[in-house]
C-alpha cells in the first residue's frame, strides 16, 4: 500500500474529524476499502453482528464523540442499516455512512450482479438515502476528493448523517495527499442580526426583576451544535433552569437552580413547571418539542415572554433574527442575564427523594429505577431504551458527570444495546449502564457479544416484564401481538463468549441491590441483570403519556 | 368489532389470496390494525424478534405459499425491514408490506411525533420504498378499498412486493364488505403472438434429430410465475434438462434426463455442460443469468439455437414475441417437443456419488455437505444461506420432494434463519433444514426462539468456521474484518426458551452422522448442530467463483 488512494484520503479525513473507529460488517464490495481502515495508524475497525447494530453503534459513538462512521456493503448492508441512519437524522447525530459498491468498470456493464435488484442499475440505494442524509455522493476517480470533502463538511456543519458510495475500483484509485485540513466552518452568524437580537433580548430580560425570574429550558440541540459551553456561562449567573427529557444530562442536575426535567403537563413537578411556564423571561435553548418530549405537546410557553434559540435562528417574542448560531446567541445572552440582579436559588431536587424500599420488597417500576439511580456514579454513560426504561429514568435526577442517552423522537426500540457498544468505545474507560426492556433487547441482543470482545465495561439491565409493556399500556394489554418468547437472559453472556461475565436474575429490591453492589468498580467486564417486574406495571410518566396516546389512536 | 372496517377488508383480501399468517412486530401506530388480524377467523399473527426478521420470514413463507404479508410500524419498523423487502423484489417474491401510520387527523397537524424525522412530513418512507415495490398506496377513508385492491392485484400479477400505508384512523374507518373477490388476472398472452411463436419454435426444434438433442435449462421465474406444471409437461416427453442454482428443486432431480445444476464454466459437470451448451435446440425457461447464478456470466448460450422464455416475452433465436406468458409458451412447446422422435435418456446423477467417509474423519466442506445431502428426505425444506452453505449444497443432487431455498442474487447473509420460520409455517408438518454459516447466523439468530414458540420442526446446522469464510476466500484471509466473536452455539436454544431442544457440537463425520441420525423423524422440535470445519476450507464451486471475484475487486 505505497500508493496514496481515495480510501486513504477518506480514512485520513475521518481521523481528522476525531473518529478513531469505524463500525460495520464486511462485504466483498468493501473489502479493499477495509484494508485501508485496518491498516490506518489511528483508526480501528469494529465489526458488529449485523449492519443495523453497526448503525446504532455508530450513532452511540457519535453522541459521545461528536461524529462517527460506519461502513457496509452495497444493497444488503446499507439497507439493513438504514433505520439507524434515519434515527441519526431525526435525532441530529452526525454519522458518515460509507458504502462499498461494485467497481465502476463493472457498473458500466449494467449486469445483474449480486446485492443489486438485478436490473443493471446501481443508483437505487442512493435514491433511498435522499430523505435521511444531508449530503450524498457516488465517488468516481475524478470527483472523489472533492466529494468526500464536501459530504464530510456538510455532516460536520449540519450535524446530520451523510452518505458516500465508494466503488471498489475507486477506493484503490491514486489521489494526491491533501495538503490542508477540511476548511473551517464559516461563522454562520450575521453581526448585525446578532446586535439586533441582543438589543431585543435585553429588553425582554428586563421583565425579570431578578435572575430568579428568568427561566432557561435547555434542549438537545445545545448538545448537538456544540453550545454547551455558552449555555453553562448563562447558567453560571444563577438562574432557574430545566431540561427536556431529550436533553437529559446536558446540565449538572446537582447545581443550584436546577429545577428538573420538563415534560409539559405530563410528569413535570410543580417546581419544574413554574421554572419554565411562569418565568418572566424564558430562554428556550435548542429546544424542539416533539410528542414524547413535551408530554404530547402540553408545553405552555408564552411567546411574548420567550427568547427561542434554534441552531441558526434566534427569536425574541415574535421577532426573528437570522442567521445567528446557537452558541453565539447564548454567548450574547450570558452578560445580559448576569446584568439582572442576583437572587437566591432553590437547591436542586435531591438525588434520592424516596426512602429506600425494604430488601424484601418485590421489584416494581418504582423501586427498580430508584435503585438504579442510586447506583449511578460520575463518569457513567446511561443508555435508556425508549420504553419503561427511558420514562422510568428520565424523571430521576442523576449525578453530575453522568451522560444520559435516549432516543425519544425516533424511538426505535432495541437501539440502545448496540449504542452501548458505540458509546463505550467512544469514551474509553467509562462504564456503560444499559437499561432496556426484554422486547427491545430481543431485537438487537447479539451485540452483547461485542462487549467482552472489545473488553468494555458495562452493566446491562434487562427489564423482564414479559413483552411489549409500552404497547400493552397503549392498546391490547392481553392481545397476543404484545407477547414475546420467554428467554433465560442469564444464559446469554456465556453463549455469546463472555466467559467471565456475571449474569443474575433478580426479583426483589434486595437482590437487585446486591447485584449492583457486586459490579466491579473499575475492571472491564460485563454484568447482566435480568430484573423481573410485573407485566403491566409502567412508570408514572409513561402511564400519563400512553393514556392519551391510546385514546388518540382509536 | 361489529363495524366492517378498512382493516377487515385488507385482512379478508389477504386471506382470499391464500395468506393465513401475517408476520411482524407491533407498534403503537399499528395496534388497532393488529386487532383485526388476531381476531380474523383464518389469519394468524406471528410476532418476530425484529422487523428485518419479519421481512425475511415473510419472504420464506411466500416462496412456499405464493404470497405473504408483514405488518410493521411507521418509520422505525418499516425501515428495519426494508432490506428484506428489497431482497423480495430482487428475487421476485410477492410480499405485501402493511405499515401502521399515525392517524391522518394527526398527520394533518404536521407535528414532530415519534417515529418521524421530526419535520412534520409523513411521505418520506413511502418515497424510500419506490424502487423496491411494484405498487404503493397511502390509504385514506375514501380510497382505501380501491387502493388495497389495486396494490394486492399488482403484487399477485407481477410477483413483486407491494406497500400499503394504513393510518391508524383509516384502519378503523367503516367500509362496505366486498361483494366479489379480486378480479382474476387478464390473460396476458396475445393469441397471434403465440401462434407466431409456436411456428418459429417448431422450426427451431426441428434441428434436434431426437428429443435427446433438445436441452432445457429451467430457471427461477418458472417457479415465481406459476409455470412449473407446463414445464413438467415439456420434460415429460423425455429431454435432457438442467436447472440454475437459483432454481434448485424446481424439477425432480432423480428423474431420467436430469443433467445437474448448470453454473456456466464454474462447477458445471461435463454432463450438465453438454446438456445445455451443446443442445441442438435449447429451451431457456424463466432463466435470469446473474453473476453468482451463472459462474460469473460464463454461460455459453448460442442465441440462434435457443428458445428463451421470460415472464411475458418469448424469443426464438433473434425473434421476439410478446406478450406471451411463460406458462402459455411452455404449454405450446410441450406438444412440439413430443413431436420429435423419442430417444434413450441418461439416468439422473446418483444422489450419493462419493463413497462414505470414515466416521473418524474430521469434518470438511466436502464431507459436511455430503452427509447433509444423504440425510435429506422427501418433504424437507432446505434453506441454504448465501455462503459455503449455498455453494456447498447447490451441486449436490437432492431427493425428490425436497424444496430448496437460497438467495443468490440479493445474497443477504442471515436471510435463511428467519426464512426458515416463514417456510415452516407456510407448509405445516414439513421439516425445515437450515444450513447457515456462523457469521451469517449471528446476524439473525434471535429468530431461533420462534421455532419452539410456534412448535415447528427444524434442524439447524451452523457451520462453525470462525468468521466470514466467503469474504476470506475473496480477500483478506487473515484481516480482522473477517473475524467474528466465538460463540457457544449449543447454549443458545436453552437461552432462547427451547427447553426441549437438542444442541450438539460436532467435529467429525461420525459425530455429525450420529447427530443427524438422532433427529426425531416426525415430532416437532429443534435440533441445533454446531459443525466445526476448517476456517479457510471452501466448497469447490465457491472457490472457483471467489477466485474470479477477488481478482475483479482489485
Amino acid at each position: 500500500m505505497q500508493t496514496y488512494t481515495v480510501a486513504d484520503h477518506l480514512v485520513d479525513r475521518l481521523a481528522e474529524l476525531g473518529i478513531d473507529r469505524v463500525f460495520g460488517v464486511p462485504g466483498d464490495y468493501s473489502l479493499a476499502l477495509l484494508d485501508h481502515i485496518v491498516h490506518h495508524p489511528s483508526v480501528a475497525w469494529t465489526g458488529t453482528t449485523n449492519e443495523l447494530n453497526a448503525g446504532y453503534a455508530a450513532d452511540g459513538y457519535a453522541r459521545l464523540r461528536g461524529m462517527a462512521a460506519l461502513c457496509t456493503t452495497f444493497g444488503v448492508g446499507e439497507l439493513s442499516a438504514i433505520n439507524a441512519m434515519a434515527g441519526s437524522y431525526a435525532e441530529h447525530v452526525p454519522v458518515v455512512h460509507v458504502v462499498g459498491a461494485p467497481a465502476l468498470v463493472k457498473q458500466a456493464q449494467h449486469r445483474p450482479v449480486h446485492h443489486t435488484l438485478g436490473d443493471g442499475e446501481f443508483g437505487h440505494f442512493t435514491a433511498m438515502h435522499a430523505d435521511i442524509t444531508c449530503a450524498r455522493a457516488s465517488l468516481t476517480e475524478v470527483n472523489a476528493v472533492a466529494e468526500i470533502d464536501r459530504v464530510l463538511t456538510a455532516v460536520r456543519e449540519q450535524r446530520l448523517p451523510g452518505y458516500l458510495v465508494v466503488p471498489a475500483d475507486v477506493a484503490e484509485a491514486p489521489v494526491p495527499r491533501a495538503t490542508a485540513p477540511l476548511a473551517p466552518s464559516a461563522d454562520g452568524t450575521d453581526p448585525e442580526a446578532l446586535a439586533a437580537f441582543t438589543d431585543a433580548a435585553r429588553a425582554l430580560l428586563d421583565r425579570a426583576a431578578t435572575r430568579a425570574e428568568i427561566g432557561v429550558l435547555a434542549g438537545l440541540l445545545v448538545h448537538r451544535f456544540g453550545a454547551a459551553g455558552p449555555l453553562t456561562d448563562v447558567l453560571a449567573a444563577g438562574v432557574p433552569h430545566a431540561v427536556t427529557p431529550w436533553a437529559k444530562s446536558l446540565v449538572d442536575e446537582s447545581a443550584p437552580g436546577f429545577a428538573g426535567t420538563y415534560s409539559g403537563a405530563a410528569g413535570s413537578t410543580e417546581t419544574t413547571r413554574r421554572a419554565v411556564e411562569d418565568a418572566a423571561a424564558l430562554i428556550l435553548a435548542g429546544v424542539q418539542f416533539t410528542d414524547l418530549n413535551s408530554g404530547l405537546f402540553t408545553q405552555r410557553i408564552t411567546r411574548s415572554r420567550t427568547i427561542d434559540l434554534g441552531p441558526r435562528v434566534a427569536c425574541v417574542g415574535a421577532a426573528t433574527f437570522a442567521p445567528i448560531e446557537l452558541a453565539d446567541a447564548l454567548a450574547a445572552l450570558a452578560p445580559l442575564v448576569a446584568d439582572r440582579p442576583a437572587a437566591d436559588l432553590a437547591a436542586a431536587p435531591p438525588l434520592d427523594p424516596e426512602p429506600p424500599a425494604p430488601d424484601g420488597d418485590p421489584l416494581t417500576q418504582a423501586t427498580l429505577w430508584q435503585e438504579v439511580a442510586d447506583h449511578l456514579r460520575a463518569g457513567d454513560i446511561v443508555l435508556a431504551d425508549q420504553g419503561t426504561s427511558f420514562y422510568g429514568m428520565a424523571p430521576h435526577p442523576i449525578p453530575s458527570g453522568v451522560t444520559f442517552v435516549g432516543q425519544p423522537l425516533w424511538a426505535s426500540i432495541g437501539y440502545t444495546l448496540p449504542a452501548l457498544v458505540g458509546a463505550c468505545t467512544a469514551a474509553p474507560g467509562r462504564r456503560g449502564v444499559l437499561l432496556v426492556g426484554d422486547g427491545a433487547a430481543q431485537m438487537t441482543v447479539t451485540e452483547l457479544s461485542t462487549v467482552p470482545r472489545l473488553g468494555l465495561r458495562a452493566v446491562v439491565l434487562v427489564v423482564d416484564n414479559d413483552g411489549y409493556t409500552v404497547e400493552r399500556a397503549i392498546h391490547g394489554p392481553d392481545e397476543p401481538y404484545n407477547d414475546i418468547a420467554r428467554w433465560d437472559w442469564t444464559a446469554l453472556p456465556a453463549a455469546f463468549g463472555a466467559a467471565g461475565a456475571t449474569a443474575v436474575r433478580v426479583e426483589t429490591v434486595g437482590a437487585l441491590r446486591a447485584a449492583l453492589a457486586a459490579v466491579p468498580t473499575r475492571a472491564a467486564g460485563l454484568t447482566l441483570i435480568q430484573a423481573v417486574v410485573p407485566r403491566d406495571d409502567v412508570p408514572d410518566l409513561l402511564a400519563t403519556l400512553t393514556r392519551v396516546l391510546g385514546g388518540k389512536t382509536r
